[in-house]
């Protein structure tokens, strides 16, 4: 499909069911894409973090993006991650998500390299120079550990060498300087700037942001439509309320025993268990080296679901 | 060949000379190669760090094991770097280099997707129980943002899991702890305690390592093999001159500017400028998005050299 | 004065003017505290990280608080930082700036010595215990190097050792888990959450908090009352428009060359120099060892001013 | 006394007893005093981390610099951190510890507020311009924040504002540029480079270092003092036994359960549980807000301690 300019709305970053013996669950996959398309999101994002792409091997990935892109037949923009660590690796990705039918590719900075601005700039242009898709920046300090500057952004945006954001940061100050400057430039057109957080969208949309990312919305995307709608139609105290709801659900990700296992198991544990438990994928495993969650914390995870009314 | 038991001695980290096109340069390569046999290494590690295995991608990854490993056909070791995110990908990588002739793997903890110690130690334990030779782990907090912990370490020592460590940590009490360890418990036997570090291999061969694995062994890997062998024959006072001397080269990796380029670009960029200078490989790029050396940068890897004696 | 419970509003980390020599100069002080009463402030913050506190000595510390305490005589509330690195020394400034008049001490986690969750909940206990006037938490990791934990917070305002939070993260997840929180849970009352950014305090207020202690309100006190005004009327296209031009004004905190001077060199002395070219302030000096503004930087700020109709 | 150019051999930074209600205890500090001089230490620092001087308050910091000036007399050397934020803060101090006796004064970067080389250096300067005594500089990056550059110390050196470096960094290869430097610049005279750990004493020594600050000599002596003899004689291989076994002694620093304390409790707590359990002072209390030992960790000191035949 036309990729929208800018891209504009809720836009998962969908989970990746695997099977017990961690193959890739079509079925389940296509299960949950369905699920997310009625609930009204605005678009799919596939092999981003919460997807665990990170864990999954090179056949996986275009495993996924082939059965998501083949399933939506352009129903609504397919955007697929190319994480990896420096250009030449990413341009590979690049090739194979795009002959596999994604619509746009995500691509962080450098990293596991030690990297500069000036680095990050090249490695962006050197990107979009390979690319027959549109490319979005995705800032994960958290797992890249280097913050994009907001004036790189906006001068690759300005050469059109960025077709939007996707801001995981955290950095609230930092996220309104590129949706400001977005809209101030007059060499920046059609740039989408996109929120990775589950727990301020109405803040990020408040200030001006297109969309959001939410790793949830896999769990409640009819939440999440329903809280860009009440952002867009300017009801702050419904949107607030709705995002509470949501906050207080996004609890979940903090079931799994610090003692025991890190935080990205306990949260793709938590977001696949809440997927399993609603019935909608048929195995709650996690890639390896995750830790599995004990079936006291998967009942948490249903506690949540419960007081959030989705059980 | 059969991997000794413990590898000790001097270790390059092999530099991947590239074409200007960024491809991998075989003729050169072997010649470095035959720069360092011939220097006296006792073993060779290729696709680390200092080789840019960040920055190659997976097909330029088997070519370069292929070529390297079939022209030293057993003279000595071959190591092989398995860098990637996480199991299932570092697993793909083992079958690749092994395939292509590796006598062992070289691993990181994961990295990207946040990580805890006991998925650490779970990601060894997967990693040996699917690799057809030894596995090493490769401790690199700068690049993985991660300290593998010396009990870690120590137990998949014993269980047989891990047949060596190569610390680039910088953390010498640390790999003391690691080094004492692996000689006091009596479950623990063959494992290879190497240090990463240029700048103390003198202290970390006092202190009971069984070799280094330094990148600036790529441009005098006789002085790396002399320091060694002064080491071994407990002429501290000497060993100590030597590895002065190493010092002072190894400030080649700080002539890139700060303000035009990152640290990573500017040592990688130094040792390819050396041993371009040296005549050993025939073009001195670095992979993408590194930012290239300036004339002037080149000009003052050279004065380096001279006062070293390598010019 | 009598506390308010919760306090709310705009209170401004008071600037501490100095003299050439490096004095407080206190006729320059009392002005700033005019310009910031006849501005609508709702508290004066002084002794905070925008006052220079970590620079001020004891003695210094004393004067300010003597001299803004006695010059406001009851009109608003005044806070005083008690910044130390632990329990004892915080609890020695507690001593010395009540009986100079303060309404409520701010106090950080301990920091220099490492810490934990345990030892930052025994010490603000301790605090607590010490202290005649309320007590408020200063989270400002980039100074302390810990981030407090919003439930360790929410359980020492139950307690009632804490009477409110001055948030200084950045991070409006964790800030939005206090506010709901304090909200939410009935053993909490009166509880005053405030940001203390500059940025983001539309965001804050819409998801609830009750006011801010934004810096750059020394330079433009009226902007920030104007917007905590508009958010209070529930004009939230006002707001962000008034915090637009806010965020512009902010730039001025860029001015110094970050090759000769680090950041807060930079933001504390753009702040003094506004204060200076606004005719409130009679030397724009900052303490040692921070590095002066040039002369073309100044010019700068003066263009920031005058952009946003200041000059 | 003359402060020696260099200082040499072994200087502990000389723990704080403090009574059950957390007063210096004043006739335990010098018996512990006599403790180590007895042992053979060739300085004293006192008011260092390991003092607990960051838990200080002034009135107490003044007692123990009377205290162990008045004592020692003129017998050795008594250096007194100035440990606080900025340079005025820290000229207080070097103001109260000289007039106590201390015969030089070791100082911090900057901490709290953000800083930046030209500022550390400029701190620096105005330190020495306002000290009456030497000046050693402090390099503590797990409590300040910043490591102190190479470069910058040694030019600092070379115009006398500093007469030595304590390095804490844990970074091997850092204070050896510092140690080379220091040696081989003309212009650098008399400067002395001590190294803060406990782990790597023989290795410090080896690579030319002066001295030995380390936290650990308070509970063993005549440990450090016999490393430090065996390192000057050139017996390598008995300075890498003596070491081996305070390695094993350092281990007590892990008692404390990390659930319930930082490591800095715990570290400090097993210090002076082992000189309590010693004889040597009254009482083991650590300041506030530190989190006491449990009795069977106590206990596990006193293992420790007979391991290493000090019980």
């Amino acid at each position: 499909m036309t990729f929208p300019t800018p891209l504009t709305g809720v836009v998962p970053p969908v989970c990746t069911p695997l099977t017990p013996d961690r193959e890739v669950d079509v079925p389940s996959l296509l299960r949950l894409v369905d699920h997310l398309v009625e609930g009204g999101v605005h678009g799919l994002f596939v092999l981003g973090s919460s997807s665990e792409a990170a864990y999954l091997t090179d056949r996986q990935r275009r495993l996924v993006v082939e059965a998501v892109a083949g399933h939506v037949a352009g129903r609504l923009p397919v955007l697929a991650g190319v994480i990896d660590m420096t250009t030449p690796r990413v341009l590979d990705h690049v090739r194979a998500v795009t002959a596999a039918g994604a619509d746009a590719v995500v691509a962080t900075a450098p990293f596991y390299a030690r990297t500069h601005r000036a680095e990050i700039a090249r490695h962006y242009r050197l990107i979009a120079a390979g690319s027959p898709v549109p490319v979005i920046a995705y800032d994960i300090p958290v797992s890249v550990h280097t913050k994009l500057p907001a004036d790189v952004i906006l001068d690759l945006a300005a050469e059109g060498a960025l077709a939007g954001l996707k801001d995981s940061s955290g950095d609230l100050a930092g996220f309104r300087e590129v949706v400001t400057g977005a809209r101030g430039r007059p060499d920046v057109r059609g740039f989408s700037v996109l929120t990775g957080s589950e727990l301020v969208v109405d803040a990020a949309l408040a200030i001006g942001a297109d969309g959001a990312v939410p790793g949830l919305a896999n769990v409640d995307p009819h939440g999440y439509v329903r809280l860009d709608r009440l952002c867009r139609s300017g009801d702050w105290e419904g949107a607030r309320s709705e995002q509470e709801r949501l906050c207080a659900l996004f609890g979940l990700v903090t079931v799994g025993d610090p003692e025991r296992m890190g935080g990205g198991s306990s949260a793709l544990g938590a977001f696949k268990a809440a997927l399993h438990l609603r019935g909608i994928i048929d195995c709650p495993a996690t890639a390896e080296p995750q830790v599995p969650l004990a079936p006291e914390e998967v009942e948490r995870v249903g506690k949540y679901l419960a007081l959030a009314g989705l059980l």
